[in-house]
């Protein structure tokens, strides 16, 4: 069982950083320290098997990315969204591959998605600005 | 394929605006001309139907607001709600005929709207405010 | 509180009522005595609200029914869709009307709608084949 | 990691077991037999820890079983309130403990409950046939 | 009817309460009370039913609040939480029982609750925090 | 505007179908053509639009139905996730590929996600057996 905060996104703050980018993050490493210390079996093989579903496998990292992001999309939550946006950038996952990605959530989700489109495109320009000044 | 910002609520501050309503406003114009900008042709053309479903038929604007106002209540999403308070507001449907929609959306939907419910009325309140204002 | 089935849809078979509207019928009434003769004060009482709620106000009986009709669509729950589709047929809703309320449906819902919309349209042309036969 | 059935409900048909009970129960074996036998490692430890969550431990079993009603029945999966209504029956929950639980679902979650909410008590009352035969 | 503003979460500021439980509480109770005098009969009924779901019966008051959480959790509505940590701070529901609870929604309802869960602990934690000062 | 049944899933019965594939397939194909028939203009465009999203671009279209089959899953809608699992079918996508596509769902969506999962490896292997007798 994993005592720490389940690795990326990254544990420390980077050049950049948006506002947005630093608050989810912090908060984030925070409470999975604070969760995982209480110690909870099942919340912790839980938070364990998360990490593992998006191992490279016979799908690569980054499809399994865009599939995270996807299902987060048209279940419409912002910091899951947030997430796999920041790990699809780290990943080097292409712009045109996540905005594609995010066309099929709008079809599947419909315009109540829409909101959380909006906020996952400023996240992903949020990356690429932070790509641009490393 | 319009690469506007989707037409209303109003593109310009509107006097005593509250600052949830300019906060939603701004994030959304701004946003909206981003993701139209990138040229996908299956976000755009979304975006374009969105507004047309919206359109006078066999069902007046008003109806049809009022549609997408318990739609947005019973799958939770603020800022879908926000959008259509202020369009019926715009549209000069009455109170009495929100409150008897959001009613509708409060049972089908149960207690979990309840956070949404008390976030739309408060902003119907803003637009009644601006509305005693202009 | 009421110890009844609950009002509409109507009570007993209709001459030319497809299978579906069929079962959909009989098994809400049936289960309808049974739950509410268990006497739960808090069911009971939700159910009679849930009936209160599209009565004439503000709204008319139509408006509110297509508000139920967009609302279940948007949920994706068949039996509901199909009580307020068998609603509407009786409140002399037009066609033009119900498939204006479906559209707003899907844009909102998204293409996960579909398979409900298709089997919302199957029970509108069964209620339709009912009223010819009557 | 388990390769059987993953337990309750019983393995084997019951005297008395409705058709809908045995229907669930059968495709519930066959395809989770099938399902562990393919061996993804993710998917095969996600079943063991869903079997460990309803453990006796600071809250006892029944308990759990009724946390896991209510969960179902406001995510409005009938397959899902089928196994926690045999289950709480398994365990010699109370019929006015179970109706509570469902009320608290029927009011968290509306309306849109209610087709589950009848499908819920009709498997419960399938139960009760089962225990009155046996 | 009910005009108050629905009982607990206490209607006063309590010593050592943090700026998150405490906006929230304030939000709360002027828009209960705004709303309740909106007079809407529909609307009236359901808040009322509400609180009545959650009282003492053959569950006691902690199971009820325990349900109300996990409901809460699956259908992942961070007010609908935050209430029901409070209701269980206040009923002295114990840090293991809230921590099982958590861990059954989050196998339900998957990682899309994780940010949920994280929201929920930090709540939890305030009401300790609360406790500890008075 | 296209007034076709939409393309794929084939057109006509295929040897060795399931009675679950044929059944969807038939009611897929007459109840699309009976909604494009209706023209409603927004209905038709999104239908169209639908198509559309899957479609060759910067992702292949196997990455695409991988994407709007966990998008599926997580949302739970059996239909859509037998028209996905036939799509990844026929475009050649390897099982292991469905399979971790499949756990990324489970472990997003939770255990509600289980029946639905159950349902697509029984499709699946439909379209194995198909495929086997072809």
């Amino acid at each position: 069982m994993t005592d720490t905060t389940q690795g990326p996104p990254h544990d420390h703050a980077t050049p950049g950083e948006s506002a947005a980018l630093a608050e989810f993050r912090e908060f984030r490493e925070r409470m999975n320290t604070r969760i995982l210390g209480e110690n909870n079996l099942v919340i912790n093989r839980f938070f364990n098997l998360d990490g593992r579903a998006y191992e490279n496998g016979t799908l690569d990292v980054k499809t399994k990315e865009l599939l995270g992001l996807v299902a987060s999309l048209v279940l419409r939550c912002d910091d899951c969204i947030t997430y796999h946006i920041v790990r699809c950038a780290e990943e080097g996952v292409t712009r045109d591959a996540v905005f594609e990605t995010l066309s099929i959530g709008l079809v599947v989700g419909g315009s109540i998605v829409i909101p959380h489109l909006r906020r996952a495109v400023d996240r992903w320009d949020d990356c690429e600005r932070m790509r641009a000044q490393s």
